[in-house]
């Protein structure tokens, strides 16, 4: 018999069929007449199968009687129409095999609801039920997107490092990797810790980013683009951050900062467009139960034009704009969530990408524009969420990339790499950032971003 | 006027068009007949295009005859038909505009060959040559073909975690993660180190595998994959070990040993058809200046079905060979490259999988047959390389796993939520590993795998 899915046997064109179905049961009723119904899923989409299993079945008093939620079974049977509603097939089953039990008393995904704060504990688990399975149904599709998206468009996907001894990292807390034993470590003369008999013969750390290195590739082959964990040892306990997550950030030569927005314009625009066409089942399943405001903040990125917005004229437009904010407005200062939101949502309703932010609020790598005040950094907001997109054009001019790193008390000497790539053939480029739990939150309106992502890491946490 | 890649521009459809290209010198020479030839590569393929620079360029004197390898540059011009044999086109430039040029006096990479171990010195520009861009374009084709594969087959791809403080990491020796300062630690009343006070409240590890958070989510949802970092503390110094490397693990319910044999079957030819049809200039270049066996080997995998041996028959035939190995083979004992290779290569030319694997030199997780004596395991084994992916049927009977953790001295509390996914709705599943710099090895001919991945991390190294 042929093997199905479910989503594959809930299709009108399997009618008819003999087939083999496997996984597991969500709920079992008993009819008077004769029959056990059992919906069946098996992760291939968030609907059920109905199957229809009748008293004759050799095992049915002393195995079928008794399933329940959590139950794995495998069952050949004809797929039939189906009287219900919601289904247009259903699997009349000849034979069910039953894999394994899970006992009602011992179980913890019994029909109640439990809250998304209990399923954390029982990250094991969770992926089995609905809100877990289409939030990484999504993800998926998210995360092809993304290559498909960067692929088709000619850039190289590559893996920058995890595990750093750079100088010029630093920016943010960084987690230490070590293969010393802080019990008992190894000390140099003068009673200092002597990382040269550390694993990598000096500190090392987990990465936070990989732009620099993204450079280097870019600054070689063109168009290349990293998809990959970053971490922030920040003591953050908040639905935003995570210790572990993970960023996609292309990087392309001869890039200016308006190919570059207009890079992000039609990357955003993909990722929705495809989950939106894919994803449908899951999509109307958040916006019932989690949000019902991610359809028309989704609607919004596919359909609308992206607005640009200077920095400055962005500053004019909330000081005049008569709204309360908690934070002033103030040129030189960022912007704030509120702001943003504002300006993406009231102002446009539309997504903004702000530009060309003053330099002091900015990093040493952003370019320099020709007023000696601003740099040319841009931020891409969408309703709902604000900021979802950070990037630049990068600064290709050495001497003005030293004065800069100079300005922001970094040492030039820790950065010989990165200044090499302008020594030696220097170009114009320019980059993005995308935390892909954010677009996934942003995507499903998942509130805490602990549950967008399988394994979530934070402070006192970094269970299975 | 249309941007275009050199790729692009090399195309004999591009005669005729004016066109922009971008990218780095790599050689000039100037004829006595009041012109230039610049070799400009731009990264989109190993082949360089030739622009012929016109003396009467307003910039020659002063800037296009000084250009040298390394140098940027954006050139317009009409692309014409080439009289050369090695191209179809080349560009007859109107404008040269130098973004940046590349002093020979300091500019490592001039025209002499350097070793591939001093260009590991110069992470940052050794993208900039032939052998790590064609390195990379292949292993960006792998990546994409991994994705492609896994996406049409239905699975899901998964982020297992990096971080780990899960007691059932282990195998191997690992990094630590900490935000503890070794010279300071903080300590307990009774003087040892209180990891307690620690970011994530207890020990922390980079993981060694995800697989078996993996099986989480295959026991959910059905068939996943996960593509990520991976991460061995061991001191090796080898040409085949890396401190952190990628890896490929999919896993799918209800799939017993043969689904996966056939499944890993299906994901090579995949990988190697994917490759041969796509990068057949970089793989020339492999064959010809890096080992000129590769391409015989590919075409085994793509062309040959992989046999099935049971490690009993392999031992047998290994026995009756009448070969001198360095290593004796002996029923129980672990098959050694030198094994592999014969039966792979002398024996079958043809990929080999073995299957059915002594219990005592596997892992406790495999399932035991109903021998006793064995476990579902396999290798894949194929020409010139011998092993490449390694996988198994999972043990799904919880009083079997139970016994297996117990004779292998790991304590089962340790794995509570490892059993948990047998004690709820058990199934049959199966998965395996791909290391992603091994099979990047295996295709380009690599001999060092410190050369197939961007930023080799190795004990004392982890530099850029």
């Amino acid at each position: 018999m042929e093997k199905l899915s479910v989503w594959a046997a809930r299709q009108a064109e399997a009618i008819g069929k003999q087939a083999t179905l496997q996984g597991w049961v969500r709920t079992r009723r008993d009819s008077k007449g004769g029959f056990s119904f059992i919906e069946l899923n098996d992760g291939s989409c968030l609907a059920n199968i109905q199957i229809v299993a009748d008293a004759q079945l050799p095992n049915y008093e002393a195995e079928i009687k008794h399933l329940s939620a959590g139950c794995s079974i495998t069952v050949h049977g004809e797929v039939k129409p189906s009287g219900g509603k919601e289904q247009a097939t259903e699997l009349l089953a000849s034979e069910v095999i039953v894999h394994g039990l899970a006992d009602p008393d011992d179980y913890p995904l019994q029909k109640k609801r439990h809250t998304l704060e209990k399923l954390r504990e029982w990250a094991h688990l969770r992926p089995r039920t609905n809100t877990m399975g289409a939030v990484m149904r999504v993800r998926n599709r998210i995360c092809r997107s993304i290559h498909d998206f960067f692929q088709e468009e000619g850039f190289l996907y590559v893996h920058t490092p995890i595990i750093t001894a750079s100088d010029c990292e630093g920016a943010g807390e960084m987690f230490r990797v070590s293969t010393i034993d802080p019990a008992n470590p190894p000390k140099t003369a003068d009673g200092k810790v002597d990382y040269a008999q550390d694993f990598f013969g000096k500190p090392a750390f987990l990465t936070v980013s990989g732009q620099l290195e993204g450079e280097i590739y870019a600054t070689a082959l063109g168009k290349i683009y990293t998809f990959g964990p970053t971490f922030r040892a920040e003591n953050s306990n908040t639905s935003r951050h995570l210790a572990e997550f993970w960023m996609v950030e292309p990087e392309a030569a001869f890039f200016d900062l308006y190919d570059d927005m207009a890079l992000a314009e039609r990357f955003l625009k993909r990722i929705v467009n495809d989950v939106l066409a894919d994803c449908q089942e899951d999509m109307a399943f958040f916006q019932e139960r989690i949000d019902n405001t991610i359809m028309a903040a989704l609607e919004t990125v596919r359909d609308r034009d992206f607005l640009r917005l200077s920095y400055t004229e962005a500053v004019e437009i909330l000081e005049k704009s008569g709204e309360k904010f908690e934070y002033p407005v103030k040129w030189g200062s960022d912007l704030q969530a509120e702001h943003e939101r504002y300006l993406t949502e009231k102002k446009f309703n539309a997504p903004v990408i702000l530009y060309d932010y003053p330099r002091g609020i900015k990093a040493f790598y952003m370019r320099v524009n020709d007023d000696g005040k601003t740099v040319r950094a841009m931020d891409v907001l969408v309703p709902r969420v604000g900021e979802i997109i950070g990037g630049s054009q990068r600064e290709e001019r050495l001497d003005v990339l030293i004065e800069r790193m100079k300005e922001q008390d970094l040492n030039p000497d820790d950065y010989w790499w990165y200044l090499d790539l302008r020594r030696f053939g220097t170009v114009p480029h320019a980059g993005f950032g995308l935390g892909l739990e954010r677009i996934v939150q942003f995507v499903t309106g998942m509130a805490n971003i602990r549950d967008v992502i399988p394994f979530p890491r934070t402070p006192g946490s970094a269970e299975f």
